[in-house]
């Protein structure tokens, strides 16, 4: 298992991951297979978007916060973050990566991605 | 191939799984590596939260109920469960697990749930 | 690793690709083990939902364009098609599946579908 650290810097922010990502799957030595990674937080999430347009991933960001807007009468939860934690189960904790040739496989227009619902934080990301 | 089953008891519902789920790995014997948890059914989820207050949980469930309301005039299916089938598609099917010296892995705060969007029944989770 | 292409045909569509899935994974002469499907797009999505009736996938479809509804003011990616990435981080990019004897392991009502955001187009799944 590899881990990494990402420091984020806002109470909601995307960042792109995918060359972390990159060097801990080559650090495993994996030649061919599957990787997960895993976030072991409950208010940031993984996903898969475009990498190339940052507005891409900032648009998700700003959609999200319309479908589960900050404090609503309807949310129990006291930490002030129910949003941050229904926003992290819509997008997931993990995601999956075919690897070959020791190269993490993507699409010519994904990036990988930290979703920042509650910071800003020190962030951790597992690879298995 | 493990399986277990939860007898859930309302219309929608979060149930924490976390130790059936940590019981079921500790039974593979497997020692490090992914185990993947499935549930194989259309109208109920997995998805990870915070598991410490199950206001957490329930927000989230509420909050769905307001994203994808029951019995909407643009749903065709006529079995009733429309609502049921978007949100299982919402939250996925699966989860991916990092095992390390025999023990499942989860952050602090992590708690693993079955959604139910359509019970009560009795639902299903596979492990491997 | 194999790879499979879906013709799609129209703007917004869900092709069920079980019958694919099921022939590339019998491809691979796996005989026991987890199956990750991937799919190299940002602006289509994998998802398991009922098979059966065309209209439970066909509801997900239209639920969609009313969640993420296409050309809002606060999207900004020059594309126009903002919508379909949004969408595509909400359903994922990947699905994992459990094989045993050689055989899929799906539940009875289950399908596997390829989720068209912004199509027609040809895309591809790739299979490991």
């Amino acid at each position: 298992m590899k881990v990494f650290a990402v420091q984020t810097q806002a109470g909601t922010q995307m960042i792109n991951i995918t060359d972390q990502l990159r060097e801990a799957v080559a650090e495993t030595g994996l030649a061919d297979g599957v990787v997960t990674a895993f976030t072991p937080h409950t208010s940031c999430g993984l996903t898969i978007t475009e990498g190339n347009d940052p507005d891409v991933a900032d648009d998700l960001l700003r959609h999200l916060d319309r479908l589960v807007p900050k404090a609503q009468p309807h949310y129990r939860h006291a930490g002030g973050n129910a949003d941050a934690h229904i926003k992290t189960s819509l997008v997931g904790s993990s995601l999956q990566f075919i690897v070959k040739g020791g190269v993490l496989q993507l699409g010519p227009w994904q990036g990988v991605f930290l979703c920042e619902f509650d910071g800003p934080r020190i962030r951790h990301v597992w690879i298995r």
